[in-house]
C-alpha cells in the first residue's frame, strides 16, 4: 500500500489532476491489448501521468526510496501484457509527453517523446520528405515510448528492419530516478557498451523511456503494391525466398493461407477461386515509374517461376487499396469466426517458414482447433491465430496445448517466441526454453545490477521478476 | 604471478604446444597496433591459445577460481590498446580458432569462429554470391572475433552500417567459463534483452566473443569509382549530404583534405592543381550497367552543383584503381611526413562534419602540428592525423594537449569519442565526459554484474576497471 503522505508527494511531484485513483480509473490501467485476465490484483494503486522527464525522474526517485512497483504505460496497446500492472503500485503513463522535440533535417533524425504516437510522427516527418519506417500493426495509436520498449516491429521490416534499427539514442530515467543520456547523432559510435540497444525491447524493466532521438531515411517516391496468388503456400514463401536472394527488396511481403482468404472473401462477399491455396501481397517502393516497373517485372518472372496462378499489379492508389483490401480486411474477417481469437506471434528462420506453417497444420487437426496462418513472409514473422471459445474450459485447456506445441515447434526450428510482440506476462512460461539456463542468468544479472530493488514493471518477461516483498 | 600447478592445470586444457611463456613470447603479445607505450608490465604471463568454445570455457573456469586477469586478443589490429593485457595474467589468443562453420545460402548467414580473418570470410561468402560488408581497415588481417568484439566499422559503413548491423548471434564465454548462445537466424527477434548487441563492442570486457552468426546479403552486380575534386572541403561535404537527402547512398565516400593531397602527390609524383581543395572519391553500387549509369549522372549533378572542379568516373576495374590510388596511398603518404603518425577517430553528427574540421585546423595552427584529416565523410566519422616526433618531449606535450581539444571538439558537436576504433586504454581518459556521470555508471554496473572478480580485460574503456588485488 502506497502511504497517504507519499501520495501526497506525488500529487505536488505532477499535479493533482495528474494522479488518479478513483476504482474506475485503477481498473481502466489494469489491462492492454492482450488476454491476460482482468483481475483486481493488476489495479494499480496509483495512475500517475508525468508531463516532463524531470517529472518522471522525481516520482522514480519516490517509488525507488518506497520500493513502489512502477509499470510504465503507452498507448496500452501492446499483446503481452507489457503494461498490466502485475504488483500493483504506479501505473506511470507517458501519455501527456507528446512532443515532436526537434525535427533534424540535414542529419535526418527526430527526437520525440515517449508518448508522441507513431502514426503522427511518421506524419511530421513525412510532410519534410523523411521516412520513419517501423510501422506496428497498431502504429495508428500505439506510442514511440512503447515502441521503442518493445522493439516493435511491422510489415516494412523485411526491407527497413524493425524500431532497433533506427534508435540513434535514449533519455531513460533509471530505477533510482537517475536521467540516462545514450547515444547520439554520431551516426558510428563506439564510445562505451550499447545501452540504447539494452534498453530498446527491454519492456520497461531496465528503465523508463522518456525520449528517443530516432533516424530517418528519404522518403521513396513511387510506390507499388503486386497481390499473387498461388495453389500452395509454400509456393508463395519460395517466391519470397527467390526475391531476397536475387537482391529485390519487397517493401513489405505479407502472406496468407486459404483459411485467412475464405474468411475474407465471406465477409467482403467475394469469390476465392478453387485452386487459390495462398495469397502474397508485395508493396515495393523506388525512385521513379521505371524502377517500379523494373521490380515489377522481376517479381513477376520469380512468382511465375514458382507456380502463381495469378499476378496483378495497381495501376493507381485506388487500385492498390483494393489489393491490400484482402490484407486489411483480414483480422477483422478472422476473428468473426470465432467468440476468441488468440493471436501469435512467433519467429523462424526465413527458410522454415513452410515447415513451421505446416507443423501448425498438424497441431490444429490433433486438437481439432482452427487456426488461420498469416505473417510477414520476408522476415519469417508469423501470426497463427487461434480461433477458440475461451469461455469453454475444455476448449481453453486445447487452446493452451496447441499455444505450447507452436512454441515448441518454432523453437525447435531455430526460432524464437517473439518477432515483435516480446514477452511480457502471456510468454514467461517458455522464456527458460528459449533463452537457455544461462541466457536467463545473464539477463537476470543484468536486471539486479540496473534495478536492484526490483521496482520496474515487476513479474515481467521470466517469473521471479517480482518485487521481493521485503523491499517493500 | 600464476603458480605452476594452474599452468599445469592450463596446458592440460590446451595441450603443452599452445601454452607460451618465454620472455619473448611474452613480450610478442604485449602490444598492438596501438600507440600504448611498451612496457614489461604490458606482458602476459602465459599466453594460452586454444581451439575449440569448451577448451575456451574451461580456461576461463581455472581464471575465474584464480582470480587470474585474461585478455582477449585477435590479430591484435586495434588502435585503442584493446589487446594489451595491461594487468598480466593471461592473454588469450584466439588465431587457433579459424573454422567457418556453416555458410547457409538460404538464409543467408555465416556462423564463423572467432578467429577467421574479416576478409577470408568475406572471400568464402563472396564465392557464393553474397556479400559480407563491413571492411575496416585492417580487414585482411583482422578477426571476427576482434571485429565483433570492437563493433569495427570501414568504408561501406555508409551504405552498409557497421558491424554490429550484422551481428545475428553469438556464443559467448563469460567471465565464470558458462557458455552463452545468444540471437539466432530468426530475422525478428525479441525474446528478451539484446544480449547479442551488449556483447558486440564491448571490447572484451563482458565476455570472450568464440563464435559469430552473421547475417549476409547479396553481392550487388556491378561497381563504379568516381573521383571528384573540390576547391574545398566543405563543398565535398555539401556533396555527400545532397546525396544522402535526395536518397542516394553511396557504397562508399572517403573525403581527404589538401594536406593530404598533397602528401600523396609528392609520394606517387602526381600533380595536384593549384585550385584543389579536398577530394571526394565516392564507390557505388547497382543491379546492372544502367542502374551504375544513373547514379553517376545523378552524383554529377549534385556535385557540379556543389562546386566541383573535376569529375572523373571509371570505365574499368584498372580505371577504378587508379581513382582510388589517392586513397590507398594516403595512409603511407602521411606517415612518411614524420617519425610519428597519431591517427584518431573522432565521429560526429553529419552536417557538423565542415565544422570540426574547421576547429581541427586552428588546434593544428595553436600548437604549430601538422595535422592530415580524412575521412568516411557519409558518416560524419574522421581520422584527423598528427605528424609528429614524439620522441620530442615539448612535442609530445603538445600532441597529447591537441588530442585532448580535438575530443573537446567533437563532444562540443555533439559527437563521440570514437566512430570505430573502440575505447580501449588510449581514450580512457575521456570517457567520463563523454559518457557523462550517469551512463558510466550504468556501464559499470553491467560490468559488475557479468564479471563480478573484474578479470576480463581488466583496465579497459575506464579506470577503475581494474582486477582487483584482493581477488587474485
Amino acid at each position: 500500500m502506497i502511504a497517504d503522505k507519499i501520495k501526497l508527494k506525488i500529487r505536488g511531484i505532477v499535479g493533482e489532476g495528474n494522479v488518479l485513483d478513483s476504482e474506475l480509473d485503477r481498473f481502466v490501467y489494469s489491462y492492454d491489448s492482450s488476454f491476460v485476465p482482468l483481475l483486481p490484483a493488476n489495479n494499480p494503486e496509483l495512475v500517475v501521468r508525468p508531463l516532463t522527464t524531470e517529472e518522471v525522474s522525481r516520482v522514480m526517485a519516490v517509488a525507488c526510496e518506497e520500493g513502489i512497483p512502477v509499470t510504465p504505460r503507452g498507448a496500452a496497446s501492446g499483446r503481452t501484457g507489457g503494461s498490466v500492472p502485475l504488483q500493483g503500485g504506479i501505473s506511470l503513463a507517458l501519455d501527456r509527453m507528446t512532443q515532436i522535440v526537434e525535427l533534424d533535417e540535414k542529419n535526418m533524425m527526430v527526437t520525440a517523446e515517449a508518448g508522441v504516437r507513431t502514426f503522427d510522427l511518421y506524419n511530421h516527418c513525412a510532410a519534410r520528405g523523411l521516412f520513419y519506417p517501423p510501422d506496428p500493426a497498431s502504429w495508428k495509436f500505439s506510442t514511440i515510448g512503447g515502441n521503442v520498449a518493445e522493439n516493435a516491429g511491422g510489415m516494412r521490416a523485411v526491407k527497413y528492419g524493425v524500431t532497433s534499427d533506427y534508435v540513434m539514442g535514449l533519455e531513460v530515467v533509471l530505477a533510482d530516478g537517475a536521467i540516462l543520456q545514450t547515444g547520439g547523432k554520431a551516426i558510428k559510435n563506439v564510445t562505451g557498451y550499447d545501452l540504447k540497444g539494452l534498453f530498446t525491447g527491454s519492456e520497461g524493466t531496465l528503465g523508463i523511456i522518456t525520449r528517443a532521438l530516432l533516424r530517418l531515411i528519404p522518403m521513396p517516391k513511387r510506390r507499388g503494391t503486386l497481390q499473387i496468388m498461388f495453389g500452395a503456400l509454400d509456393e508463395g514463401c519460395a517466391t519470397v525466398y527467390q526475391l531476397l536472394q536475387a537482391g529485390i527488396l519487397p517493401a513489405a511481403a505479407e502472406i496468407m493461407d486459404r483459411f485467412c482468404l475464405e474468411a475474407v472473401a465471406r465477409r467482403q462477399r467475394t469469390d476465392l477461386a478453387e485452386n487459390t491455396g495462398a495469397c502474397l501481397i508485395i508493396e515495393i517502393d523506388g525512385e521513379d515509374d521505371g524502377d517500379i516497373s523494373t521490380q515489377t517485372k522481376r517479381i513477376e518472372t520469380h512468382a511465375r517461376d514458382c507456380g502463381a496462378t495469378s499476378f496483378q499489379a495497381a495501376g493507381s492508389a485506388e487500385e492498390s487499396d483494393g489489393l491490400w483490401a484482402i490484407r486489411r480486411g483480414l483480422s477483422s474477417a478472422v476473428a468473426a469466426l470465432a467468440p476468441d481469437r488468440i493471436g501469435e506471434d512467433i519467429s523462424v528462420p526465413r527458410d522454415a517458414f513452410p515447415e513451421v506453417v505446416r507443423r501448425i497444420g498438424i497441431i490444429a487437426e490433433k486438437y481439432g482447433l482452427a487456426i488461420a496462418v498469416y505473417g510477414h513472409a520476408g522476415d519469417g514473422n508469423l501470426h497463427p491465430s487461434i480461433l477458440c471459445d475461451l469461455g469453454n474450459p475444455e476448449e481453453a485447456k486445447k487452446v493452451h496445448q496447441a499455444v505450447d506445441e507452436i512454441f515448441a515447434a518454432a523453437l525447435a526450428l531455430g526460432g524464437t517466441l517473439s518477432g515483435e510482440h516480446g514477452i511480457g506476462i502471456t510468454k514467461r512460461p517458455y522464456i527458460a526454453q528459449a533463452l537457455g539456463e544461462t541466457g536467463l542468468k545473464t539477463m537476470k544479472a543484468i536486471k539486479q545490477a540496473l534495478d536492484p530493488k526490483g521496482i520496474l514493471n515487476p513479474g515481467k518477461i521470466w517469473r521471479g521478476n517480482e518485487i521481493h516483498a521485503q523491499d517493500r
